[in-house]
């Protein structure tokens, strides 16, 4: 490897040691027999400070750099109040390791407002912005602590196919696929996998995968190939069981990620407190009354409640000390996979996460008797008959089980504070955008 | 959450403990009067022994049961040398969580060799066996092992697109996808979406993601719908820190496999050891040679190692103390944006990982200047223009780098002694499966 150290481990306290980074030339400064370059590596920036005095050589090779050009240079550290981060490397050798042979389109050091189009069209070069590569950062951090946690807990990593000759939720809004000579589809969902594995003795399972939705959507919260983290347990007494993992390892994400990603949050601006308190949990029937009493505003859908209503709610609740809220019953989630409970209040054993404003999960108990199952198909329009791959899982002893599946997308958009869901993947697809 | 204690914590010094577990029925044996009910969970069996003289409601509700019903039983654990893992349960509560409605047309509790085909076809009763299960659980192990090493050696986790315009490889063997009113194509790498990422300040990078391949094959060695584990580096010197990075996180996972995961690799008989020492790293001319002097084989392609080829090195090689040996150089491997190295004696920079005598990665150092890249993809027919959204990347500093991709899939069916790639996936996708 190139001699290198990551400029995040860089620190005032290192005053006088010898050291060697490298990274692209964010930044020059010509002020004139004295060249301040910022260098920039995935970790952070740091600034050089050549001086024509001391390395005139150098000096002259500083003098011929251009922006992202990748260098590696080697000198003394100085603690410097003047310094971005309070240390400056005062060179001793630079090394022009890659040449840029073109002036970025975007402004990489300068933190200007680009479109969202435009930045998206050149990710590229967006990412080398330290704002842009912070999300990243940070989603891999988040997505280390929350895969940590399930391991932690027992559960086991399941892989299942994205291809497949049909979808979770019927045939509507899937990718179709030439498959040899066959047609196939790409999974929206995989439910039916879960629920499959948990019936035959996976006790409690994970999978991170991908989902597409070929809807015509055109908001801000939605793109066609989605990052999800599913989860599915079995044993559980009811819904509360699966609301129990989803709210522990989300807390402990949340954790990790204010103790260790701090460096992100302050590139992003985004102002984290960790949900140290139980999730408030109510009822859907209650999440109407409190945006009609608080708020005066009643959601069109009477089974559902509006993005309007989804940012209200969090409001309210994040005014409470809450950020996040489970809200319980959801009606207008009428999948077949979903249990009913006879004669309960609430109606049903669904429920989402609400975080910051925004859904961030799905779950719920699941209907594990297979005569309840295939007569809540047929009195939903769906085939039996077209799912037996399915049904089959449940001819055979099959533990109570639950579980959710959570938008990977969408949590590190509300982690890193962003206006639309699109900044929060590395290179979104929508119905308008295949590429890059 | 029902109460109910993992059996792999069951131990013989759990003698005279009060406990209670659940899972499904494994095995009845009817020895008149005294019932043996063997309880398999996801993490191991136990032997419940119902007396009708000590507790005849319970005999008689033992009596009852059929095969993959799902039991809660309570009781106290009793030592015993007769007993399978030298312990069993004495009941004193049994509840019927969930009734089996059919009888399992796979003998789950025998060790009958079924049919690759029908085992796949009914993989819902076949991950019931506690063999097949032990492939998935060792599977999850590898699979945490593998992404600790990586988060803990400062590789950040990325997540590209499965779905674009265009294959890293060309336009052959892509699956075509129906995008809206555009034509899409499902990923067969994520290679170019890593290397842009390393060129625009990723430091280092790793992802875990499938890989689609329209080939048309009949091996047991390949599939469809593939996992794979890719890692991308840049401020390397050459392939050799390529190869320690695979080297060194093989080693750790293969060490954690043995280390926690001896119950799945004992259900398996598969005798796993860790390659402490250092990979051999032979060029792929010294492989020909081995192979024509000790085994008298001369592979029919001048420019690759035949299947039979690779299965005689990795013997070759672990009889000499080495599971796993990188062989550098393969001419065979012509992508253009593996690195050429000018006047040097292998004549390129790229490897293959062999361990247990089966490929598992291809790797190398890429060829990161622009101007030699696009002449390469000229010179093998790929035209640039169809790859500006790769080639933008190379034209702001790009940091020297390399990296490689893993079959997880692969990896698994060695590390669990598998004949046939298929046994590896959950659900696995070839020419004539798309189902379950």
């Amino acid at each position: 490897m190139l001699e290198r150290t990551y400029i995040e481990d860089v620190t005032p306290e290192d005053d006088g040691d010898e050291t060697t980074i490298a990274g692209h030339v964010h930044e020059l400064r010509d002020l004139g027999g004295i060249l301040f370059v910022i260098v920039r590596d995935g970790t952070g920036r740091l600034q050089v400070v050549a001086k024509e005095d001391d390395t005139p050589d150098l000096f002259e090779t500083a003098e011929d750099l251009d922006s992202e050009d990748v260098v590696q240079v080697t000198g003394t550290l100085e603690a410097s109040d003047q310094a971005p981060g309070g240390v400056e490397l005062a060179p001793t050798e630079l090394t022009v390791v890659s040449e840029a042979t073109d002036v970025p389109s975007i402004e990489i050091s300068k933190d200007v407002d680009a479109d969202l189009s435009t930045r998206l069209d050149e990710r590229h070069l967006d990412v080398r912005k330290p704002s842009t590569k912070a999300v990243f950062s940070l989603r891999s951090k988040a997505m280390q602590a929350m895969t940590d946690w399930f391991y932690d807990n027992r559960f086991e990593e399941v892989d299942t196919p994205e291809l497949s000759t049909a979808g979770a939720e019927g045939g509507a809004d899937l990718f179709p696929v030439v498959y040899y000579d066959k047609e196939a589809y790409l999974s929206q969902s995989p439910q039916l996998y879960k629920q499959i594995l948990v019936a035959s003795g996976f006790d409690r399972l994970f999978e991170v995968g991908h989902a597409f939705r070929a809807e015509d959507f055109g908001t801000s919260r939605h793109v066609s190939e989605i990052a999800m983290f599913d989860v599915e347990l079995g044993y559980v007494e009811d819904h509360h069981d699966v609301m129990d993992v989803q709210e522990e390892s989300l807390r402990h994400t949340i954790r990790h990620v204010v103790e260790h990603a701090q460096r992100e949050l302050d590139e992003l601006g985004s102002d984290l407190s960790v949900p140290e308190e139980d999730f408030p949990r109510i009822t859907f029937e209650e999440a109407r009354e409190i945006l009609a009493d608080e708020y005066n505003h009643v959601p069109e859908d009477d089974d559902d409640l509006d993005t309007k209503g989804e940012r209200l709610l969090g409001k309210y609740f994040e005014e409470q000390g809450h950020p996040a809220v489970f809200v319980v019953g959801y009606p207008n989630e009428k999948f077949y996979y979903r249990q009913d409970v006879e004669g309960d209040d609430i109606a049903s054993r669904k429920f989402d996460l609400l975080y910051l404003g925004q859904e961030l999960s799905s779950g719920g108990q699941r209907e594990h008797d297979i005569e309840r199952l295939t007569a809540k198909m047929r009195e939903q329009g769906v085939e039996p008959e077209n799912f037996e791959f399915y049904l089959d899982a449940f001819r055979y002893g099959v533990p109570p089980h639950g579980g959710y599946g959570l938008g990977i997308d969408r949590l590190v958009q509300q982690l890193a504070g962003l206006d639309n869901i699109k900044e929060a993947i590395l290179f979104p697809r929508d119905p308008d955008r295949l590429e890059p």
